[in-house]
């Protein structure tokens, strides 16, 4: 049996090309004892996933040439060589990387309930970006009810869930998202309160229309000229919670600072790092709430799928094109 | 009776000069009920000042055109019209502005001991810089035994007590700032464990020498590449005190961003802006902890005296060239 998998095979400047990663076709090895064979159903794709191509010390090792690409995945035990927990046909979420097949002793594997949600939604809104939303806002964020929140990637995986789980607490919510098209989709859908088309206007202004007295919460997926904007509109004792920087992954020189950081002198605020994997001993009480309020309406989520392990890099692309509607996933086959 | 007073007679861009004050000669005026009349006898100069003459939103409102220019102030009584708390010859420190005489209410004046410490000192270690040190570095900084602090602007005001504190409070502290001599200030007579001057050495380097495993807590004063070196070199949870940014302060241009601000991240660190008029209530308290340490020679200050309120420009401008030892007060005459 063959396992088709992307490897590393340079490190990028800017943006990664079709030459950073290469296809290759492998032997599934033998189970051994306490092994399980995973076919990797879902992959999913993930900004944060350029930072892990970049040979530099960061919150987890790099990918290292040669090596399959990282990434969470969903998929189907095909087989199982006396595994203490898992046995053909269970459904698990882990770090199964961008290939067919993985073969694991089930370390930092989940099971899931495809009864409750769609395969995809566990490494969406289920999985890593929605865990990341609901810790940031909660926990860094530290919202309460009649805060002003505002949140950039409005509509991506991270950014809808981060909104909507604002929403649920009381807050007025303001999106940042490029697009006439996603803007609609998180006010109409999602039921933010406002969103800023970064593409077609001027944020600085969008801010002041819709946080007129400023924000209390800024929930940063961007970094860049948004930041800049949004630490101009801090309220006194506002919290930024820095989550990513798209905008900033595929630079060739230096990350754009924030040139307006001394805004949290003047207004008493704080600027916060978050890196997901640190509430891991909390992500089911998580999953568990957020399956409520999707069940009950409150929360919703969707995924952008495209299909084939060949398309990896072409799909990837589109996390840094905007192209996408959603959660980006890749289906294996 | 006259008042020679430093006004505001234009805005700066970029560094003040000789233009910026003008000094005028005015009448004091008579003295209404429950007013006093205070003889200003040393006027503070502290970085913050640079800002409160730029035409824009802060933590403050701007001096305005025409206006004496604000400053912190430890004077004498010298007449009293029937005030309910103040007779000739108490000693208030307060908001006195740069002119000789300031006639008031008593708002935001307190009144000091001149036998516990001289009068300069509570201006300085005793004054704002001194609660801005101490707030700043135990409710901001949040330090703790064993903590790894670093600390800019080492010599002046505000640094030397940021890191006396911290020594005292079990930390080991290391001090940049500019020139041998100030360094070996630093170490030899404050105490601190190391010192990097940053006009002869790589800071960077320094960091790495003197931090091998990172830092706790930076103490801002400074911002620009200093602030990117310290960011650098955090630890985990590490936090970093933004209490100002002088060399900043006169730029013509934006203000340099730290562009290695996405370490908050990788080390779930924060940022964080503080403004000491927040801590208001707790003046007397920490004047009390700082005054007994001081009584233990535990903590030691230094003015650094200049004279005459016609050379204000003259020494203001040594805030920013570093040619001072210590806290810089101007001697009114």
């Amino acid at each position: 049996m063959t396992n088709k998998q992307q490897i590393l095979a340079r490190r990028p400047v800017g943006m990664p090309d079709k030459d950073t990663w290469t296809l290759t076709e492998t032997e599934v090895p033998a189970l051994e004892d306490g092994q399980v064979l995973i076919r990797n159903e879902y992959i999913s794709l993930d900004p944060a996933m350029r930072g892990w191509i970049n040979d530099a010390r960061s919150y987890i090792p790099p990918v290292e040439l040669g090596e399959v690409m990282r990434a969470g995945t969903v998929g189907k035990v095909v087989k199982a060589n006396n595994h203490p927990k898992y046995k053909e046909g269970d459904v698990l979420t882990g770090w199964g990387g961008v290939q067919e097949y993985s073969v694991t002793d089930g370390t930092g594997y989940y099971p899931v309930d495809t009864s409750l949600a769609p395969m995809p939604t566990y490494i969406g809104t289920l999985g890593m970006p929605g865990m990341t939303a609901y810790f940031g806002i909660l926990e860094v964020g530290k919202i309460k009810e009649g805060d002003v929140v505002v949140v950039s990637g409005a509509a991506g995986a991270v950014g809808s869930v981060v909104g909507q789980v604002a929403k649920i607490k009381g807050c007025r919510v303001i999106g940042i998202a490029g697009g006439l098209e996603k803007c609609k989709y998180v006010v109409e859908e999602l039921g933010f309160d406002a969103c800023i088309d970064y593409k077609n206007n001027d944020v600085s202004a969008g801010l002041k229309e819709y946080c007129p007295k400023g924000l209390d919460v800024y929930f940063d997926n961007v970094g860049g000229d948004i930041l800049d904007a949004c630490l101009a509109r801090l309220k006194m004792h506002a919290r930024i919670v820095i989550c990513g920087a798209i905008s900033q992954y595929n630079n060739k020189e230096n990350v754009q600072g924030p040139k307006n950081y001394l805004s949290l002198l003047v207004n008493r605020a704080t600027m916060q790092g978050m890196v997901v994997m640190d509430y891991a001993p909390k992500y089911r009480e998580a999953a568990m709430q957020m399956g409520m309020w999707m069940m009950e309406g409150k929360l919703k989520s969707r995924e952008d799928i495209y299909e084939g392990i060949g398309n990896f890099h072409e799909t990837f692309r589109r996390l840094f094109s905007g192209e996408k509607k959603g959660k980006l996933v890749l289906k294996v086959k």
